[in-house]
């Protein structure tokens, strides 16, 4: 392994631009001058395209899980019975936040691997009118699920009057979505998975609808009142001392995201996704998801005899390439590779031609290039079109 | 193409490991101060085994040419006869140094893509015994070829009492070399190559036998003069400014060649080589060089059609790779592959793979994914000794 060289594929952290991490190496300035007011007034309007809403996205400095917390905290009164949708390892997180703050919830679990089935979420919220929020993951990370939040969305509305809160931390960025057009009421996504920043900082946005529960909600909060937020960017401003460096930074992912172009940067998504799943289809080493269940940002593949774990340590130790494992009851199952944010498709090449290195060392029965030219060969007809 | 990402494959300079970049900017120090002393105090030793000498290895800040210069003009008298071995363009930029200088120069031309026999520079030796230096370089950056470097060394001290002087420039810190044992007597080396530094400074070093010449020519010289560089030296220090940040990155370069030891550089670097040619064998594309005559630093490749231009454009725009064109005559005609320094098998694979879309996509007859796999099972091969 060549010292110094990280090649960082896991479902995020995401590697950092070097204009990126140049931008964010300014000097710090202070949080309340004027030079952050501007800095403030530059980045809120080109947040907005990223989540598919006229309504603010605020800033909230803090990992993803104080996201999802802020969309807890906000929609959900004590006592409240609510519905999370379970698909993985941050559907749980989901519960578990909910259960702190002694939140009814009930939970409706789909396999791993899966994605979530809107029709049996119409059957639940029929018999359970109750049901005053619907949490769902969009990209569920633990497994690579990206689940069809318009759908689910649209169902809830039909047939209940809950809102629907999403974590789109693995993929706001990277995918399409279109808060306000599906009906989304609470969306959150984190920095560092395809808004390429370090960690830090959380995004969140609520629609009219959710801002009328936010209001009348009388549950104690602090940091994580989104009323705060919104008093204060109505001023250029953030209620608390914001991550300076990371705004900095978003300015600059802002730049890259509008010169590459929002469609663009969902196709190479989409591209990338396509050629990693075409690359193991052709090394015949199975997939955890379906293709019509798979994320752009984040591919999850099954292992014979539990070798991921194995697999992990060589391609870390030969090529400095680090793969996520399975979560919870899939760890030593599945490995997981991020294709999201700073990742392009000569990357994606790079990361399947190690990993077959890395699957013939462990002993797997593959085809060495095979997967390499699969994905080429994706990449050569999406080209074409 | 993804903004920001550059993928830098052509034979110098070289990417910049994220550590001696870190290293880089550190504030500047003065340059008579005692940080300053004790930065080159530490750099000093750690120089010599890159060259294989014992002898101090000067820094001078400048290109690669101004060190090509410095060996000239230190070593060859005016009037001199002195001999130029031409193996490609940098073995004419030494012929250029010298005719500025009124030196006579006698030209020995090789074909490029071939390496100098050191059988021919026997005989003319013993025919021209007024020759007073020989000048050649090591690795010829314009064909990827690497000269017997050793064995010319041997063979001009066997039949003649000139100096051995070696442009080493886009190999020293990639490939053995061994000044001392060898016979060289000036040896020169730049900071963008293998040294996985930027451009901006040069190394030289050279023997007792090259002192003595040193010390006795007579000829004006100032900036360029070695004497002056030795002199500085031993209390540390240097006759002019030097480029202090590449100082401190080249302090950072010499840790992360000692973390990684010298031998398991020279075997990647042979390693990448091997790696490659395969891969454009197995694509039945055609290298310049035989296998005798390879520089693992840098790979050569012959289009059909001249293609070349072209195919450097289409990875250019589509990966961002860059890759040289052949320089004088050869333009057209090859691409140059730079698989040194900050450069890994995983970087290789990388080149390989989006090469051969760029081959397809140019209409090339290849067979996709081949070359990947030839590499692939190089890699594995070596693995297994």
């Amino acid at each position: 392994m060549l010292p110094d060289q990280q090649l960082l594929r896991i479902p995020g952290p995401s590697p950092i631009p070097p204009s990126v991490q140049r931008a964010m190496s300014q000097p710090i300035i202070g949080h309340r001058g004027q030079e952050t007011k501007e800095l403030l007034q530059r980045i809120k309007p080109r947040l907005k395209p990223l989540f598919g809403t006229t309504q603010d996205v605020f800033i909230i400095t803090g990992s993803g899980t104080s996201g999802l917390e802020t969309a807890v905290v906000n929609t959900a009164h004590p006592g409240d019975d609510v519905l999370v949708i379970v698909t993985g390892a941050f559907g749980d997180r989901f519960v578990k936040i909910a259960q702190a703050y002694e939140i009814k919830v009930h939970r409706y679990d789909v396999e791993w691997g899966t994605a979530v089935n809107p029709e049996g979420i119409k059957e639940y919220l029929k018999k359970h009118p109750e049901i005053k929020v619907v949490f769902s993951t969009y990209c569920e990370t633990s497994t690579g699920v990206l689940n069809p939040v318009q759908e689910l969305a649209h169902v809830v509305h039909q047939n209940s009057d809950a809102l629907v809160v999403v974590d789109g931390v693995s993929c706001v960025g990277a995918v399409k979505t279109k808060m306000d057009e599906w009906g989304v009421d609470v969306l959150v996504t984190g920095s560092q998975k395809a808004l390429m920043l370090p960690p830090g900082l959380t995004f969140v946005a609520a629609s009219e609808r959710a801002w009328k529960v936010i209001e009348d909600n009388k549950r104690p909060r602090f940091y994580l009142d989104l009323k705060k937020y919104r008093d204060n960017l109505e001023k250029d401003s953030t209620p608390f001392t914001p991550a300076v460096s990371l705004l900095f930074g978003l300015e600059q992912v802002l730049k890259l995201l509008d010169e590459e172009g929002l469609d663009q940067v969902y196709s190479r998504h989409h591209l990338m996704m396509e050629m990693t799943r075409a690359a193991f289809q052709a090394l015949d080493v199975p997939l955890l998801t379906s293709d019509k269940a798979a994320s752009p940002t984040v591919t999850a593949i099954k292992l014979l005899n539990s070798q991921s774990e194995q697999l992990r340590k060589v391609i870390k130790k030969e090529f400095g390439l680090s793969v996520a494992g399975g979560q919870a009851h899939m760890k030593g199952e599945i490995f997981r590779i991020g294709h999201m944010g700073y990742c392009s498709p000569a990357d994606v090449l790079q990361i399947i031609s190690t990993i077959e290195i890395g699957l013939k060392k462990i002993g797997q029965p593959i085809d060495l290039g095979s997967g390499t030219r699969a994905a080429q060969e994706i990449y050569l007809s999406q080209e074409v079109k």
